[in-house]
């Protein structure tokens, strides 16, 4: 049984942010639980960019109560006037006797003055409890926040052997329902879903995230250099998620207008022959896409990883080898000369999903390549 | 803590016969352990074939203490006369009271018989217990007494991408120190080690097992259809183990001959041009090698995999990506069609090791081809 201290509250803030992954946009997930004379009397997460901060939720839950009371926060309470004024100055009106914080604000610019604020104002700010657990909660806002790029989150799966489909291109089913289900999960949590077009020509896939509840539907992005996503499919003709075409320059506009007529938005991101994904990148930022999981094929895969704009590999081993030389791979790479000199992954996770293997790792960066490698 | 109780005592048994796994060549390792009013008596293992079988170790620990004592043995007393008279009459002589049994004789013909002749002579045998983990630890020999076939287990390290070097053939190294050392390991508990002669070209590898202690050295097997094997290479040289080679009768008389002078065995297995793997099988057989670790490289393991020839695969996954479409992998395979046809591994274990992942598994014994594929 957990003991009573500063971690058994924090937990649970945590545990709020944690379910809030996936509906709050470029925000952060942040939790917040308000503490007084041994009872909890606030409960808070941050629902909505635009929405209330986790603080505020508590505090209003909290009311008067909130006078002397020890508040726990997954992430420093900010000290500036954004979309909301900022609760640093909230918590000092309510009168809060005491701040835990987990985790100081990942954008150096800011980070501690949130902390600074409150303690200016005699309130004891405790920092750094289960810190570690909740930075990891926010590593894809800590990636946009600082980096103003997008978080990418590579899943693949596939056999033994590293084949994403048979040599025919048969590919029903690699991994089992369990991990197929974390597919679903990961979509639910990301803003986006990117492809390439050939795996739309493929596969036709749907791209939505289906689960057992209701899911957030992220936008659907198709690598497309030469507009060759068919009219009829399934991502342009279904409408319950939105579909964004990320081409160049030198695509039909014909073609352009008619997807648009189907609902269907069109980005040029290079005037050459193939799409830049770093301008993508920096296009999609601007449209407030902080996250992004892709999902291939092999030739995309490829070229993000060459590109370093991958953030964090999940890779679906299924316990099986179909064989065949041609048969397509996770990852088309030019192929490094020597193994020393292999893109590695860093804080490895490995769990056993079904009869499945799931390994989790993030690309080092030293070893990213900066080169940007398109899609054709 | 583990309580008083026959599990208590079997268990012990059990890790007696563990650690005797690769020592006993063909026959079964088996642990015994003799209690008599409340105390060990007795301690015993199968130690090397065509000496002392575990019980009879055991019982002269023991000596008149056995008489009316409870004999823990993780494998069914024999009742044939083998290298060595049967346990079962030992046991009757010695007057044990009681035997707690395992498992049964993993061969069909004589299972049963150990216990039926202990009851027949008023003896309390009880059977079972502990027995999937004791079935495990003799998976090579019960193979091997039922089919009179070698059992081989493919192991192989591979990159996330399923390549086993990079493009240009460089190598060191996929896997992590501690998956290497498990190697070493596997090799001590095989009695044979068995490659391809393009691995022994491309790589000159030693083949033996080098751990902090002095290992048991199995034979190294090379198929090598057309004798490629250069005099020079480490196989060769090398004597701390004995090398065989496994060749056609289209091979040359004087490299033979060559080899032979070396120290080298050469078999002839085929009358066609390239290695027929299961005759191989049956020859080393004759030869009393019961376990074959095979350690590729592709094209090998891919006909073994074939040829229904594979017991069990241990994969060590590295956590990274290589690339490169040359880059040659663990599998060569034809390939199916159908992702659904893919030969799929049963009774997987999941394991990390370092940074690396081990998948272990058993090729459905439903997928396995009956077709005899060569390498060249």
């Amino acid at each position: 049984m957990e003991m009573l201290n500063d971690e058994y509250y924090m937990r649970l803030a945590l545990q709020l942010a944690e379910k809030a992954i996936g509906q709050t946009g470029i925000n952060p997930v942040v939790g917040c639980v308000i503490v007084k004379e041994g009872r909890i009397v606030g409960l808070g997460a941050h629902l909505q960019r635009g929405s209330h901060h986790a603080e505020v939720h508590a505090l209003l839950m909290a009311g008067k109560e909130a006078e002397g009371a020890t508040a726990y926060v997954t992430l420093e309470p900010c000290s500036h006037f954004g979309r909301t004024p900022p609760c640093a100055d909230r918590l000092i009106a309510e009168k809060v006797g005491r701040v835990v914080v987990a985790c100081t604000d990942p954008n150096p610019q800011v980070a501690g003055t949130g902390v600074e604020r409150l303690r200016s104002h005699g309130i004891r700010v405790d920092v750094g409890v289960l810190e570690r657990e909740a930075r990891a909660l926010n590593e894809m806002f800590n990636k946009f926040i600082v980096s103003g790029l997008p978080f990418v989150t590579l899943k693949s799966a596939t056999t033994l052997d590293g084949k994403i489909a048979a040599k025919t291109g048969d590919s029903k089913w690699i991994s089992g329902e369990s991990s197929r289900a974390r597919v679903h999960m990961l979509r639910h949590r990301h803003q986006a879903i990117m492809v390439g077009v050939d795996t739309v020509i493929a596969d036709d896939p749907l791209l939505t995230a289906r689960l057992e509840l209701e899911a957030i539907q992220p936008v659907r992005l198709v690598v497309d250099s030469k507009l060759r996503i068919p009219l009829e499919s399934r991502l342009v003709k279904d409408t319950s998620a939105k579909t964004i075409v990320l081409t160049t320059n030198q695509a039909s506009i014909e073609q352009m207008l008619r997807l648009n007529a189907l609902g269907v938005e069109v980005i040029k991101c290079s005037d050459g022959p193939q799409v830049d994904l770093r301008k993508a990148m920096a296009i999609l930022t601007e449209r407030e896409i902080g996250s992004i999981l892709l999902e291939g094929g092999g030739k995309l895969n490829g070229a993000m990883l060459s590109a370093g704009l991958v953030d964090k590999v999940v890779l679906f081993l299924a316990p099986k080898i179909v064989g065949g030389a041609g048969a397509p791979g996770a990852f088309v790479l030019d192929g490094f000369e020597r193994m020393a000199d292999a893109i590695a992954l860093e804080r490895i996770d490995i769990e056993r999903v079904g009869d499945d293997c799931c390994i989790t790792g993030y690309p080092s960066p030293g070893r990213r390549q900066e080169a940007c490698s398109p899609e054709s």
